[in-house]
């Protein structure tokens, strides 16, 4: 349809630019700055220099620092044999897709930062995190470390987070395209983290299709995993597109996703250390990173309610339209979307 | 399309109410609480108690304050034979329907005045009114009899008014719906204002046609008026409805248009003096009024610039679809809409 094409130029004619960046903002906006240019319209930012004097910033950079103070605390990995979990993937024992959930495991902090850093030469690559609120349970002896909320935006927003996660990664681990009806506050901790940003005006792009959900279990002792299809066959609501298919997979991909491909380029930017991230909600996103010196990327996140208004259901209704799509993907059906992670 | 329907449902079920009532304030909100309730949210709501300290609610209504001030003023006065500009009427010499302007004349205020108390029983209706910031030059004399601004809608919306407008007229003026590309704080001083509001996802239910401009001319000699149609053609897209049709029309209108008639009911409510109702930009409204003791309704309205954002996108977007209706009128082209008054 033409109308949706043209709503994807609109929308950044008016508001978010041409020319796929983020903008950036040299200090904090003020509550009411944040609120009339960024969240009412919908549209994301990066904080250059968000001043936030946390002593995180060098403490947790410091060789054993985070190993120490976390000696006595058990934290949530997710744990998958390529460091992409949460997204889909082709069984080798078949040709179809599924939606592959990590292997998600309690073990001590230390033993879960050692497999963050054995991960690059591993068969198995660890993600510390969990979004549960983990920075205020699971991690909460680091309270002190940084701030509980982001005060500008909780004043905006006129309430405390919702949840506040804590991501310790490194390079392998990725995070497929998902939006969250959460308003995001993503700060960068240490190391950088490669966003690819789509307004949720271009839902059609994503491909968002039906996959069995499957999960993935890991064998410690012999050091592999297994895919299991969830039995009865749950089916996940997830988008298609990898933006970063292999050389050898490039043409069947752009094949199959046009739209993605051969429409207006993602927003892409880079968050490093000590800057934030205004991710609105409902916006598609795709995540990367870069480690620092220690080969670590860590990162805090929070998580605002939403307000489910006029754009919400605007959006509910542009998805309910359907878009013809000359994908053989199109043969899935199309459903609503879920909440999922990042 | 049943898509259309859902939208129409689900805007009043996550944000607006499903009770067809405005939100009633009973103080002035922050800044912050009416950017991120209201404005953000594209939602109206009126300020019982604006705490307006304004000279002009004992000046304005004191007999000859207006006159003995204005007595050296010229004023703009819509004119018209039953208080109906700017909207569709029928040409009694044919069957077609035209978007008819009013006759606009600039007359001493004492005139205009005069006029408007003697519509009541004449044949010709006066409403004193121009839509091009006229509080701030035809009336810059009453400057000080009210606020330049309103100063939390000022702070929220980050801008001071493009344009203040005064009001003056009796009951027998009536605004036809349309919509307008601004936030607007509508504040009466005198008087009442009854509206009708519809949320701009509901634009498929205002049947917006195209009419050929026609404009009233007044012969103030022989004290009648003509309706000449604009020549060459210029075509005027509207919105059909009239939410008030007379007893033998009704049933007629209710089949033309059912989306309007039988769908939600609209938002209803009655400004009175002292307060100030938020028309959010984008959003169908309907006006009548009722007359204070002395015969007239007075009123101030504020126009903001409004943001075009992700919810201007998607509502151009809506307008794009085509609503399939059962009316005969689908005849006539559907185009984009234009700004227009009050």
């Amino acid at each position: 349809m033409k109308e949706v094409k043209k709503l994807w130029e609109e929308v950044r004619e008016l508001s978010l630019g041409n020319n796929s960046r983020v903008e950036r903002l040299d200090s904090p906006p003020t509550p009411l700055q944040f609120l009339r240019d960024y969240v009412s319209q919908n549209k994301p930012c990066i904080i250059n220099n968000a001043n936030l004097d946390w002593p995180a910033f060098s403490l947790w950079t410091q060789h054993s620092y985070l190993s120490k103070t976390l000696s006595s605390s058990a934290v949530s990995v997710h744990l998958s044999p390529n460091g992409r979990a949460d997204s889909v993937v082709g069984n080798p024992s078949s040709d179809s897709l599924f939606f592959a959930s990590a292997h998600v495991e309690r073990m001590p902090f230390d033993e879960a930062l050692r497999l963050v850093s054995s991960s690059v030469d591993g068969k198995v690559v660890a993600y510390l995190q969990q979004q549960n609120d983990c920075f205020r349970s699971e991690y909460s002896v680091l309270s002190s470390d940084c701030d509980q909320h982001i005060p500008w935006a909780t004043e905006a927003l006129g309430c405390y987070p919702e949840a506040v996660n804590l991501w310790i990664g490194n390079q392998l681990s990725e995070t497929s395209f998902h939006k969250d009806h959460y308003e995001n506050l993503y700060a960068v901790v240490s190391g950088q983290k490669h966003f690819l940003l789509l307004p949720p005006t271009d839902v059609h792009r994503m491909y968002i299709r039906q996959y069995p959900a499957a999960h993935y279990s890991y064998f410690r002792d012999v050091g592999n995993f297994t895919l299991e299809v969830e039995k009865p066959v749950r089916y996940v609501p997830w988008c298609s597109v990898n933006p970063y298919p292999s050389l050898e997979n490039r043409e069947a991909e752009m094949a199959k996703f046009p739209l993605y491909f051969n429409g207006p380029k993602p927003f892409e930017c880079t968050v490093n250390a000590g800057e934030i991230l205004y991710l609105p909600s409902m916006w598609f996103h795709h995540v990367r990173q870069s480690p620092d010196d220690n080969g670590y990327t860590i990162a805090i996140n929070y998580w605002y309610d939403m307000q489910f208004d006029i754009k919400y259901a605007y959006f509910n209704f542009l998805q309910s339209i359907y878009y013809k799509s000359p994908s053989p993907d199109q043969t899935l059906p199309e459903v609503e979307y879920e909440d999922s992670d990042e």
